[in-house]
Parts: C-alpha cells; sequence; structure tokens
C-alpha cells in the first residue's frame, strides 16, 4: 500500500494556489467564511468574557479576534505602499511571538489591556477585512500574497479552537459556572461505544508528511519514509467508563504509572481526574460549554494531559502509538461530522461525542508517544513567518486529528498539534497502541 | 490648647446617630449620594476596564461596585427575616477578607470572573439600593442599623478612592495610556509652592484619637493622650521640584539613604523614581488620570512609597513625622478643595494641585514615621465586623490627612489609613519632620 | 520612681571607656574570653556541622566564627598603616550587609561556600586575634578604637546567640536528630511554674533607653521620656502547659485569633504548633540542643513567632506589653542564671528552665507589642558602623530581655532585639498584658 | 556493513554474567576497582567541599559516596535473611528517587544534612564493601545477584562523573576559585585541532542498541532496527575557536538562532558564553578543575546546553544530528584516552583534550537531537530498580559518547546519556550534521 496514493485520497479540499477567476471568487468565500466564524463564535460572550486570561496559557477572545486581524495587517497589508496602520500601538499589543517584527507585548499581561475593546476591535477586523476584500478581489495578488492569505486563514482556525478551549476554561473558573451556548440537542447520547479492537501492523516503510497538494504547514514537509515496527493500534479511542476504572483502582496515587515529571505535576496540582471533571456526592460530573453535566460514560475521555495518556497507557500494560503509527492507521478514514464549524452551523455543544470506530478525525486529539520534532530535511520557511512552528519544537508531544473544536476543512492526517506534557485544556484524548 | 477642642473644631458634619425625622431624611440623601458617587466613578469606563486586575492589590471596579453592594446586603438586609438573596453566589464571589462570612474568594482572581457583568451589578445594586432605602425609609431602624449603614457608607468612600487608584494602575498599565476623564480645567496650573517653614513644638502631652463626635473607625479610639517630644514639622509637602533634587543627586543609587527593605524593592523593581514618572529624552512626563502631562514642579511629590518618603527624608538629614506629631500639628486646619467628591462634581482632573500651606487636609496622602499599631486599650467592635480593622495591624505604615481622591466628608484629621511600605499606587506625598 | 536611678542598678558590669593600664588588662581579658567562647560554641561540631545553611535565615557556623573576625580586622585592623589583609578575598565573603565596605556575598548563598574550611578560619580567627591583643597590649588605642573593640564583642556575643540557634536548627532539620551537647544534668526539672500574677500600673512618664553607664547599641538612645498608660502585665511568662490549652482549644485553626498576615503564615507553612515541637502517638515531644525530650509543661513557651505570640494573646482575652511598659516592669530584677556563658561553663542544657516569678532576664526571649522603630532625637553613627541597626527598623518586632542562649553581660532592660513577626527560630517567648 | 558485526566489534570489554570461578575473581577485582575510584575522587576534597549543594542539580559528594553504597545494600544486603542496616534511617536518606523503596529525602535539601559526615559515610562504605565482597567471595550469587551488583557498579561510574561535575560547580561557586587537582601537565596543549570534514551517509536501514554482549542499561534495548535519512556528520566536534565566532557574530543576542525555550533561558539567565567562561578584559578564561587558564582555542566547546547546542547549529547553517546518525557514524571507533579513569590515574586535569578525528568517544558528551524515549518494545525491568530510566523519558534530550570524567569501562556505542535542554554543568559539546 502506497502512502501518497493514501494520503492523497484524505487531504481536504484546500484551494490550490493557481490564480484563476474561479480561484479570486473561492478565495473571497473562504476568507469571509473563516474571518466569520470567528466572530460567530464570539457573539454568545459579554465585552467581559472576552476580557479574561484565567491562567497564562489562555488568551482574552478580544485578544485572539485582534492577533488574527494584526496578521493579515502585518504580513498582507504592511507590505503595500501607503498604508496607514489602523493603529501603529497595535503593531506591539497584538504580536504574539514574532521576535522579527518587534517585541511583543507579554503574553500573562494580555488579560490586563482593556482597551482596544471589544467594538473597536470589532472595527479593527472589519478595517483590515475590508482591505483584503479589496485585495482579493483585485486580481492582483502573488503567488506569495496567497500564501499568506491561506497561512493566515488556517492561523485563524487555530485560533478559533483555542477561542473555545480558553472561553471554556474562563467560564469554568467562575464559581457561577456559566454556559456559552445552551445545547439544542439532546444533552446525553445514549449510544454505546463499539466494543475495543486491535489492529495489527507488520514492520513496513510508509510515507509520512503532506504530500503537497493543498496547504500544510512547515512542520508537516518534508515528506519522507519512516520505519514502523510491528505493532497493533486500537481501533477507538479511550472512554470515559475505562479511564473511571483507572482512577478507581488508584491510578492517580500510585507513581509506579506515571513519569518522573508526571508524578510531580500529580502532586503539585492535586490532579485526581481530568480537567472539569467535578465529584458530587459520589457522582462524576462534566462542566461543558453547555453547562454541568453528568458524566458521559461511552465518551471518550478528554481534557487529559499527556502525562496522564501515558499512565494510564502504562497501567492498563500498553502504551501510546507514534505519531507515524498514528498517521499509518488513520489513512483511508473519513472526516466525520464532529467538528467545530459544523457543530457550530446546527447550534451543538462544542463537546466530544461518544466514541465510534472510525473517529480519527475529529471529536478529540489523541496524544501520542512522540516529542515534537523537525521532520528530516525540515527547514521553516524564511522572514518572520519562519518563526510560526520550528521555534517550538521543544519538550512537546505530538498530538493527531482534530477535536470538536477543530474546524473540518482545517485538519488532514499529515496535520502535527503540539502542546507540552502538563496541558489539559485542550479537547485531549488517549488511544492506545501496543 | 486643648485637642479636644480642636479636634471637635474639624470634624466635618457627619450624621449623628440620633433617630429624628430628619434623621431620616438625611440619612436617606447621604445614602444615595455617596452610593450614586459609585456609579458615576464608574461611568467613563466601558465594561472591559471594570473588569481588569493589573496587579494583585488592584481589584476591578465591577468588583468594587459589587463589593460595596454585599456589604449592605450582608451585615443589613441578610439579617431581615424573609430576606432572599439576589444570588446566593455573590456572598462568597464579594466578600473580600470577612473569615467570620465563610471563605472568601481568593483575591488575587478577582480579575478573572468576567460574570457577573456591569449591567447584572448594576442591577444587583439597584436591587439593594432599593432595599435599603425602602428600609431608612420605614423609620425602624435600630441604633445597630443606623452604625452598619454608616460604617457601609464610610466603606464604600473607602472603596471610591481605590476604584479611582485601581483604574489608575489599570489604565497606566496599557500602552495606549487611555485618558480617564479630559480636564475641563488648564492642565498646569502656574502658580507655585510657597515656601517651606518649620513650625516648632515642645514637649507635650497631647489627646489624639477621635473624639466621639459623629463617625469613625474603631481603630481612631480610645481617645488617648500621648507624649510629644520637641519637634519641628514642614508647614507643606515636600514638591516635585524638591524630589528631582534628589533623584539627580543620585538618591536611588546610593544605598545609604535607604532602609534595607527598601533598598532591596529599589533593586527588585528596578524604581527610579515615583510611580507614574516617565522620563522621555531627559524630560519627565507623569500618567495622570487626565492623560500624559509634563510633571509640574511645584506640584507635591505623589505617588512615592514609605520607603521612597524615607530615604528622601534621611538623604534631606530631616525625618518623617509620628502619626502623633501630625495630628498635633494639623489642628485647627479647615478642609481644602482637592478632595474627590469636589473634583467629580466640576469635572476636574483627579490630581494632586500646587502645595499649600495649610495642606494637611486633601490633596495627597502623608506617609508618617509610624507603623499602624492598635491605640491603648483598643477593641474591635464585637463578631465578623470586629475584622474590619485590627487584623491589618502588622508591617503597615499610617498615613494621614486624605487625598485628591478622598471625599471631603470622608476625612478627619483622627482618620488612619495604612499600607504596607512598599505601596506606590496610593495618592501618597511626604512631608518632613525634625 | 526615677528611671535612671532604676536602670544604673541593673546595668551589667561593662567596660568603661576610660582609659587606665587595668582597662587595658580588662579590655585584654575579656576580648579573649568573648573570643573564646565562640570557639567553645563550635568544639561539640563537625566540619560539615559548620558548613549548613538550612534556610536564608540561618549562617553556617563557620560563617559566623569568620564573620565575627572580620569585623575587627575591617573595622580594627584595615585603619592601621602597613596592614595585609589575611585573604584580601574575605572582605567580601564575610561582610554581612555592610554596603558601605562593599558589595556583600549574597547571604542565601552563605552555604554554598566550602572554603576557607574550619582550620582555616581557625586560623584566620588566630591572626586577627593575635593582631588585636598586640594592639590592645600596646596601650595606644584611641577612644574610637576602643569603642571598636567593644562593639566588636557585643557584635561576637549576638553571633554566639545566632550561632547556637541557627545549629539548632541545623541539627533538627537532619532525620538523624543529632545532639549538640549532652545535658550533664537531670533532662526535666520537677519544679512547677508559680502562679500567674498580674502587676499594675498607672499612667506615668518614666525614663527609658540607655542611661549613659557602661556599653549599649545606638538604637537603645536617646534615653528620652515615654507617657505608659494604664496596664497590667504578667508576673511571669506563659507556660507550655497554658500554651496547650491554646493548641488543644483548636487556636491554629480559628481565624479570629490572628492578624491577617499572621492567618496566612499559619496556612502557608502548616503550623500547629511551635517550632521544634513533635506530635507523636498524641504526646508533644520537643528536639532540644541536648537531644528530643518529652515536653516539660512548666517550662515557658520558647520557639514562638510574634504571630503566635500575638494569637495566643488575643486568644486568652489579653494582649502583648509595649517595649516600654516591659521595660518599666523590669526594672529592678536581678540577672539570673538561664544565660548561655553559664550554661556552657556548667556543661548544661542551651534550653529554658522552668518559669519563675522574676525571669524578666534570661530564659527566653519576650516579644512585645512594639514595632521597632527609632526613639525620638535617634542618630545612627556616622560611617559604615552607621549600618548596624538604623536600617533594618521596619516591618519587625522589639522583643527583650534575652533567652538561654544570650550571655548574661550582653543584656541590660534597655536591651532591643528585633526580628520579623514569622521568625520562630530564636528562643522566643510571652509574657501578657491587659 | 553490517550494524551488529559493527557494534559488537566496538562493545567495551564489560564481565559477562556466566558463573565460573574466575569471574569471582574479576568480579570481586572490578567490584574493589569501581569502588575505590570513587574514594580516590573524594580524597582531595575537604569535609566541607563533600557537603556542598550549589544547586538542586548538584548532590554532595558525601550524598554521592553514601547513595552508591546505599543501592548495594538496599539491592543486594537487605535482600538477605538476617541482615542488620548500617543506620536504618540511611534508607530514606539516601535513597534517590526510588518511590518504590519508600519515601526519598527531598533533593534540594541534601546539601541540609551534616551528618552522617564523612568519616561516618567511609565507614558505611567500608561496612557494606566488606559484606558484598564477602558475598562475592561466597561463590553463592544467583544471576540476579550478579546483574544487581553489574548495575551497582555501572551505576556507581555515573556517580562518578556526577561528582566530578558537581564539584567543579561547587568550587566554581566559590569566589576563592579553588583548584580541585593541580595538573601534573602541561596546562595548554600546543596541538591544533584537524580541519572538519563531513562524511556522508545514504539512506540505510541500521541496527542500533546494545547487542547483548556486556552490561547495558535497559534503555538501550531492544536493539532494533533505524531507518537512517540521509546526511552528512561532522568529523569532529565543535572547538572553542569555531565557538567564538558564533559569540562574537551576538548569537547570543539574536533570537533567531534559538528555541522559544532557549531564547527565555538565555534572557533568563543572562547567558552570554558556556558555563565556566570568564571574560576578563576582553580576554577569555575558562574555570578548570585544576584551576583557571586561559581559553585553550582548539579544545572542543564544553558545558553549552542543548539550546547553545541548537542555537550554534542553527547558526551555522547546520543541525545536530539524531542518536541514530550518531550511532551510525561512531562505530568503528576505538576508544581513546580522554576518560576519567585514566586521566585520574595519571593525575592529569580532568578537561577535554583538542579535539581529534575520532574522538566519538570519550573528551566531551555530544548533544544529539533526539529526545530521549523508549525504543521500540522498551520495558522496563520489573521492581524498584525499573524506576531506574524509564520513568524519565520526558523533555530531555539524548547525549552520546561519554566525556573526560567518564570511566573507559562504562562507555560503549549504545549508550545514552540524557540531560534536560538547559543543562550545562556536564561536560556536553557539540557535533554538527547537515
Amino acid at each position: 500500500m502506497a502512502t501518497d496514493v493514501r494520503s492523497s485520497q484524505r487531504t481536504p479540499a484546500v484551494s490550490n494556489n493557481a490564480k484563476t477567476p474561479s480561484l479570486m471568487d473561492s478565495t473571497l468565500d473562504r476568507y469571509k467564511c473563516v474571518r466569520d466564524l470567528s466572530t460567530q463564535i464570539a457573539e454568545p460572550l459579554s465585552p467581559e468574557d472576552c476580557a479574561m486570561q484565567t491562567m497564562p496559557d489562555v488568551s482574552p477572545t478580544r485578544w485572539h479576534l485582534a492577533h488574527t486581524t494584526w496578521f493579515f495587517e502585518t504580513f498582507l497589508l504592511k507590505e503595500r505602499p501607503g498604508y496607514h496602520p489602523f493603529n501603529t500601538s497595535f503593531e506591539r499589543l497584538f504580536n504574539s511571538y514574532y521576535n522579527s517584527v518587534g517585541q511583543p507585548f507579554p503574553r500573562h499581561r494580555r488579560g490586563h489591556l482593556s482597551r482596544p475593546g471589544l467594538d473597536e476591535t470589532l472595527q479593527y477586523r472589519q478595517h483590515v477585512d475590508n482591505l483584503v476584500s479589496e485585495l482579493i478581489d483585485s486580481d492582483t495578488l502573488s503567488d506569495a500574497q496567497l500564501s499568506v492569505i491561506e497561512l493566515g486563514l488556517n492561523h485563524e482556525q487555530q485560533h478559533q479552537e483555542l477561542m473555545l478551549t480558553d472561553i471554556k476554561h474562563v467560564l469554568a473558573s467562575n464559581p457561577l459556572q456559566p454556559t456559552y451556548i445552551a445545547d439544542g440537542v439532546a444533552p446525553v447520547d445514549a449510544t454505546n461505544a463499539p466494543p475495543l479492537q486491535w489492529n495489527s501492523s507488520d514492520e513496513t516503510i510508509v510515507e509520512v508528511g503532506h504530500d503537497g497538494n493543498g496547504f500544510a504547514y512547515d512542520n508537516e514537509s518534508p515528506r519522507h519514509r519512516e520505519l514502523i515496527h510491528p505493532h497493533k493500534i486500537a481501533s477507538r479511542c479511550v472512554t470515559n467508563r475505562e479511564y473511571l476504572d483507572f482512577i478507581d483502582d488508584g491510578g492517580y496515587r500510585q507513581p509506579e504509572h506515571w513519569l518522573s515529571m508526571g508524578w510531580d505535576a500529580v502532586n503539585q496540582h492535586a490532579w485526581d481526574a481530568p480537567l472539569y471533571w467535578i465529584s458530587q456526592d459520589g457522582n462524576w460530573q462534566q462542566f461543558t460549554l453547555s453547562g454541568v453535566r453528568p458524566l458521559h460514560l461511552d465518551e471518550p475521555v478528554c481534557h487529559v494531559s499527556y502525562f496522564e495518556a501515558d499512565a494510564f497507557a502504562r497501567w492498563s500494560g500498553k502504551r501510546l502509538p507514534t505519531e507515524f503509527e498514528w498517521e499509518h492507521a488513520a489513512s483511508g478514514n473519513a472526516i466525520g461530522d464532529v467538528f467545530c464549524d459544523k457543530l457550530m452551523q446546527s447550534g451543538s455543544a462544542i463537546h466530544p461525542r461518544v466514541t465510534g470506530d472510525s473517529d480519527f478525525l475529529g471529536n478529540v486529539w489523541e496524544w501520542t508517544a512522540s516529542q515534537y520534532m523537525p521532520y528530516p530535511g525540515y527547514r521553516p520557511v524564511a522572514g518572520a513567518l519562519g518563526e510560526y512552528n520550528g521555534k517550538f519544537m521543544c519538550n512537546q508531544f505530538v498530538l493527531r486529528g482534530g477535536s470538536c473544536a477543530t474546524s473540518s476543512d482545517h485538519i488532514r492526517l499529515s496535520y502535527r498539534n503540539f502542546f507540552p506534557p502538563d496541558a489539559r485544556w485542550q479537547f485531549s484524548g488517549i488511544r492506545l497502541a501496543q
């Protein structure tokens, strides 16, 4: 089985960069569509909701709205002669981490900025959207500019996921336990998770990484060959029911299952369950973006750190898959429905659904055993945009597959997400291997 | 000269507790007047401005609005049979530090609460104001209830000053340097400060503390006798001009002027000027609630810590006065105009004015050399309200006289304010003694 | 009753500065006697014991031995033409906090210095002792030099107490619970504490501070008048038995007895008893310099912080005395036996004895309610030695009376010791007032 | 070229576990030889030198001496019926991190233990050595026991390296800059480093990991196949001369060369050169275990963190090799002379020598681009000894090849050392790849 065939099949339809009239239209459509989703995500929130930074990893919603706009202004509009910035202070205020662009405003103080307010931030978006739309309409975009737009839209989609995970943290930090969106559908799905099966693979050399069709981040390249060792991989993710066994068996109190740093984290933060689980009179509840609910035992366990995923795997006598084992196994799986854009459209809860047999893509991110490293021959792009991915390749673990907070046209089999091993506020779950 | 005569002269007209029909009216008037000033202070602010906590000492404006309301609800309304709390979660959310009332929400996380929003907070105020007004109108208030109302109003006035100093910190933390209120008057007063004179006092025994006429905090009692040693005290506060000499002479670089803890603070925080001073091309600017202005050399130096006040005094070959020397010297001074309520009324900048000869009251708080300790025979009141003052009598220094952010009917000669020696965000200045 | 009479009676015989042949002899004797006690204190210790710094407040014994020597070298020998320092690096290494002498080696890293070792340190002492002895013998000492010697000896006696309290902390930090000196006397004294009595005082003006006979620190001057308010003071210190009642009554779990900062300390450090108390199967043991022993209920409670002393007093419905009330009450009390020099001489445990009726001096330091502030008219001496006391007058509380770790010829009624309110490793106890 | 052939050639002669009379002899010889080297390393040190912990990563020499002994006592002697521990408290005191054995004494407080002193620690060693020697002599050792001895000796050799790197940190932290051993040979070798060459490799599958001949840690197994991508690897390590170019070119001031976490480390610790480099009047000196010396430009750069190694590589337009590229390239290289045991024997400085063409083994550890992860199929051994390696496989980078502080019979091509990316106190250098 040739991996290049495999991967081209599954690539989501992303605009290809050839300049044709219809491309202009589709670029404009896509630009509007992606940009609109950001404001749609912010819509249920008050100005105060959009201002909070409840931990250093969290950014205020308003900051996300401005920073994604800053991206287009900085890398697309500022290049153009005669461009007048909307506000010269924004260059520094909304720079996330691009040292080449100047000294960014300190990350942990993003929640200390009351201005620009939500209204002015939305005006800033409008200002930039107008100019970018004009630019696209003008049919004069170079390939490089088209690439920046495509990168900017993907960048925005990443921030859309962060907006959702960050606002979940903000709301959960408030004893009033506010609801983001009241779920229009039944709160608890009665379906059961299918039985767990193990899919075997012999030693083989596969091609991994992006095949060049459509957009991809630089960290997915170059496409290259990897040796896969014989292994088995689980047919579905670990459920809450299975994870509860680990808890009930004393998993959080026994150091032998844990990495040394993980055991330190357990003790330092007094972890005894995934993030957002609430123990009430012996029953487990869960804080969700649609309010507090009883824990659904057949949903995939979610909001666990790498440390917890790894400890659960050791307790099970198993391990986590490498990112290449995952990519190999996931090939041929279709895009499902549990994605942010689709859930928002139907007014459904942004929350994982009962785990299924072919849920490699969507629902919950899956921690892999792979530390986040460059692919052989990897080179970051030149200039400031080279800071996008490469400088974070250290002490982070790769997650694959996207989640219920990811947009369906943002994910692909070669997509490499990454977080430090103690991060829990993403929609992150577990798939086992052995 | 008898101090008891002295102090009764200067006491601001505060409601005396005898219950008469006119008292009801005046209590209601005063209640409305004080409560209205809080919302008036918040009026120029956006919902986001009201949500920020830029350092642990700062509380969000919205929190101040809610907490002062909580005070009346908790200590007045909850006592009444059949009272339904506006929101039962508010009991904990807006408890500042009263352990007797329950576990307060952690202070440093006040800026993490997006709900209740500004609108709901104002509704909460309205709800409590309606019920308290009814209660006052009903003419059934016991002396104890009247005392709680009086304490609640003074408590609110304290928080009004904090709202102003906190919002100054919030706005100054933003690179956009927003303005709180554009000043309706000339930004820089051309008047000069009068020459410094030294008023002598022989050894004498004076009565200090509150004389019992009108409201006072428990920490001003009992009125008692203190021995004053021979000394001289300055006729006016130290000006920016004089403080600049200290800076220019290397005051911030020479450990010999500083307390050991003060020198540590200078180095840890890299202090080289008072808070809100901005050095620009060799000229000093000042961030004020009405924008950035050139430093006015004849204004009293402001936003200095006790450490800086003490170091300046040592560098001058002088010292700070004790709180009793200050109270002795200040007697007979009339209330001036540089107070929050008066400035707000005229739309003037909340900012110190050029120092004058009789500015013991208003303009800037004056650090004294006295650590904050109980008066002989001091007893906190019984119950939760006993936590108001007494438990803070440790490692703080007394400030006297009120500032441009204090209300004129909140200050008196016996008033004891207190802050830790490194606090700089209050409107605090320096008067010398020797 | 005139305080000046009072205080001259109690002043320990300290060398008076007039230069006479016998003075030379007595100065030399005293110099040798004090210097020898330091090495005697270090004698039971291994080189490793002398090297430990188990918390930032603790200094290694070896550092104390060197620093006290550095004092004579720096302020006496270096002044002399032609003096060659023992080691030029020692100037910085053993400077404690004299900024005028240069940048001191960071305090918290004193336990990181393995060199000079114990042997070389003792050689350093010998080198300096030889030269100082010659100098004293030469009969050419100026008054200023005599003052430096006297200050240096008192300085060394302070460090002798610190050596004992620091080594107690070092040994107690070791699970092996090593013994400093095996006590030659019966471990537990069977005597009972006398019943508590209250001595009354009317309002009076007293003279306090040092009367000028013999040595005193600058912080005991100027002698001046203080107004004492009517009060009662306890005839003896609080016993372990009485303090246990406080513990058993839940004193450490009830915030209402505590200063706000004190309650924070209780929670942060999980305090539930004085330092060195060990709960074992429901019985209280105590780590002492002579090993672990059952708690003696009639001994004065010891190793409590100001926060604990204050909380105990509030729980008792009492308060701590001011330093002037203490000095007034202590007048006329003779020096007792529970002092470091006497205990060392008889090979007895350095540990408090059963509290008695006239134990103002010795046994345990007594926390007062007075924050440590300068006396009216206080001026530090000029030059580097002016850093001795004055720069610490902030956020510390005064203790009076000396302890079992103080030398009997180092203490006097006017002596002002001072520590931050959370310090517990000194031999500090409680006397009540009301 | 078959890797299995390759690796068997280079394996250092390590005792094979078959039980024969001569094995007994050789085991005893090896036991004595390794154990003696530890005391030999401690010999030039004073008791105080052996007591210091100058940063949390550093352990006192005395602790190393005791902990390595504890290893044999715990895993070999305690198993035997009737064994009486030397001191029951040592079980906890000298447990490094084995949670299965009980709660270890906190690592950061190892420098707070003055007892047992150096003498008692050496007695502890003697006690255990006698019993272990008897046991070996008895010729009754099971295979499992032989494995524990072999593991214990390798464990001790690791700690010998740590003793040297830790004592270097201790001595360098002292302004007196003490010397560990005066070097008996010429301080600066006049040889030049050979020109850098690039050795190419095509894509190939190699066998990596330990081949089963002789001792190896569990983390070197299982031996397995890895796909090597086409690459070039440098013939020798980076020299001080080359690294100086990076410094002089502003390498430490330009964020574009650094990982994001690396740039944070540069700023937080104010790094501007490798550890132990000292800038003096524009010239670079180096603190070594044999005193301060001018920087030798042809020696390999040493005491750099992974962050620095990676930044240097990016600045060079190169990268670091993966651990498999390294293992592939290093095959066939002979053991050199720059190893701890050989240098100690000849009384030479424990310091890198001028870099040579075949210095894969010894001199300096070489950072690889590989995060430290388990090999496919890796399983830690059962029981407490399973904690040896596996639980640290997170956020660490692999180093290969050993250093001048490693024993020559402790290293092998498959040996995987690992440290966090900010560690600099090991003898760690750089080899480039591209």
